[in-house]
């Protein structure tokens, strides 16, 4: 098959060998997979696939890794001990998870998992679920993408005493927008640099949008949480002080820390975007401010469902995160454009 | 007043003011006071005073500084505004803040906040709590040092499908441990290099003592938490495998660190000891595993009152955390004696 193969820390469209479905696994054909930032992480950052003890994740620079956790794709073919549930033809998507004889792998992250750029590649039966839409594949295959804010922002449980803070306005972040909006909490606040990544923000839900060289995102969040007139302040003084809930969505170091010294006591932090070469944070500053940090990316299978059938029947629109679509020899361009915030959230390869 | 003094880095015992009490505060003359690791950190940690914004904790080098906040009080004398409620002569104690003109002071911190490592120094009326005990005030004086571990014990909501982990067998650790035990779970798994640390952790309630050098705590936590005969094992499976509650109570660089690195996923971390420079944290790592870390060591009010009336009635035993006691002469050896993790866990000042 042709693939967008990364080895040697480059990435070059040639053709490989077809990937062949092993025992409970589904060969699939990529029909649209969305270029994510975590494929950069993935790209510049061997030490964070060494990283991991569970081996879902390995950069090994002399393998043949094709790329892409972000797709739409349509079944192909069964391997050994299947259930074969799905017709040949369906179009589907799954958690980018496969189960292999020897453990868990990370699709798209790892040389037996490969991903979306490539024209054929491996889902794991019982995770794969059906797209019913009639939606293009290019907007189907951003629901993976979703799934990660979608899951922060239920997880958080954010009280009507609470003012949401989102940091970075990429992907995770609008999802995590997308979800607070229909969880009906907020005031919902944005920051990010970058004017389109606002003007983004605002069209998934967020109420207020705020660019950090103008002004503190904490002291902007103090100003819609404790500010409002006279009359108003008493009474939320009375009710007791809104709480902050941030969610960290950049993954630079230096971010989650840069919240620690600047966010409110008592504010709970979901840390979303986790650099991949970790960070030094102000423990005592945390430690005197009582926070608490909830890591973690991953959405649950039960998110992943619903944010997967939000997107699928178009009850979230998510066409105002989508750029440009290219082919699989478009695919080293794109990674390279990708890193330039100003551009668009998605990018979407079509093989 | 005597008092051993803190200035430019270097603690002496001499004579200088006595402190006079402004509006709300009390004149208390100092019963017995001990001798905390966050006085070493404070001695140690320019850089930490200066991080907090709040004003609490200042430390000038040029200005006189009297240490120790974990006291036992005698009432001597009342400033302006105050309701006198508690006689003259009657022992008290309180949590280590008091309100100033200017702001709210950490006492024993802040040149405006004398501690209890001289003869007088102030409290604030309102926080100050009768000593209703028969007990020495060598031992009523450790309540403050056991809340902290108590409030964190109580807030951690450990469950019976929940196996705590403590890292450390310091005051914080060993109240931490007790307050566990008060309330019925387990069993307590608590770790220290220090074999006399590990052997008061088992009078103060641990279940397991671990030492680090001969099993990782992790390890160990496993055996105990999974590893039981196959019919219980099974039983555990069935219900779900116990989830990990860690205790961090050391607050040394890289303790925190190698906890994410350790533990299982999804494990609840309370963060209590907070080293004052800082630390890098392997954030992805807390992220893939998706761990929860909340920080804070200042106890809750309704904790510092329950473990002060523990300690005074008798209720909690505090003794095997007590080693000898100094003079105001002493106190700066009995600094230097409190690096020794050898050593007794406190050494009590009774000026």
């Amino acid at each position: 098959m042709r693939a967008a193969v990364l080895q040697g820390g480059t990435v070059e469209t040639r053709v490989i060998g077809d990937p062949v479905p092993e025992r409970g696994q589904l060969l699939v054909r990529s029909l649209a997979c969305g270029i994510c930032a975590s494929d950069i992480h993935f790209m510049d950052h061997l030490e964070a696939g060494m990283d991991d003890e569970s081996g879902m994740s390995t950069y090994d620079r002399d393998a043949e890794i094709v790329m892409g956790h972000e797709y739409c794709a349509e079944v192909v073919d069964y391997g050994p001990g299947t259930e074969r549930r799905i017709p040949v033809g369906t179009r589907v998507s799954s958690l980018p998870v496969l189960a292999t004889a020897t453990g868990r792998r990370i699709i798209g992250q790892n040389p037996e998992s490969p991903g979306g750029f490539g024209e054929y590649f491996l889902l794991d039966e019982s995770l794969t679920r059906v797209a019913v839409s009639e939606l293009p594949s290019e907007i189907v295959c951003i629901a993976d993408a979703i799934s990660v804010g979608w899951s922060a922002a239920s997880r958080a449980q954010v009280t009507a005493k609470e003012v949401p803070l989102v940091i970075g306005c990429g992907a995770i972040a609008l999802s995590a927008i997308a979800q607070l909006r229909r969880l009906g909490v907020g005031p919902i606040m944005a920051v990010d640099f970058v004017a389109s990544r606002r003007e983004t923000a605002l069209a998934m839900g967020a109420d207020v949008v705020i660019d950090p060289a103008e002004i503190s995102p904490y002291q902007a969040w103090r100003d819609v949480a404790y500010g409002p007139p006279e009359p108003m302040k008493e009474m939320l003084t009375a009710a007791g002080l809104p709480g902050c809930v941030v969610f960290e969505c950049v993954g630079i170091p230096g971010v989650l820390d840069s919240i620690i010294r600047g966010c409110e006591r008592g504010t709970r932090i979901f840390s979303v975007g986790g650099p991949p070469e970790g960070e030094h944070l102000h423990t005592l500053t945390a430690k005197r401010k009582g926070l608490n940090i909830q890591f973690g990316g991953g959405p649950l299978m039960h998110h992943w469902d619903e944010a997967f059938e939000a997107v699928c029947s178009g009850s979230l629109d998510v066409t105002p995160m989508l750029g440009r679509t290219v082919g699989l020899d478009g695919v080293a361009d794109a990674l390279a454009a990708s890193r330039d915030a100003n551009g668009p959230v998605r990018i979407v390869v079509v093989p």
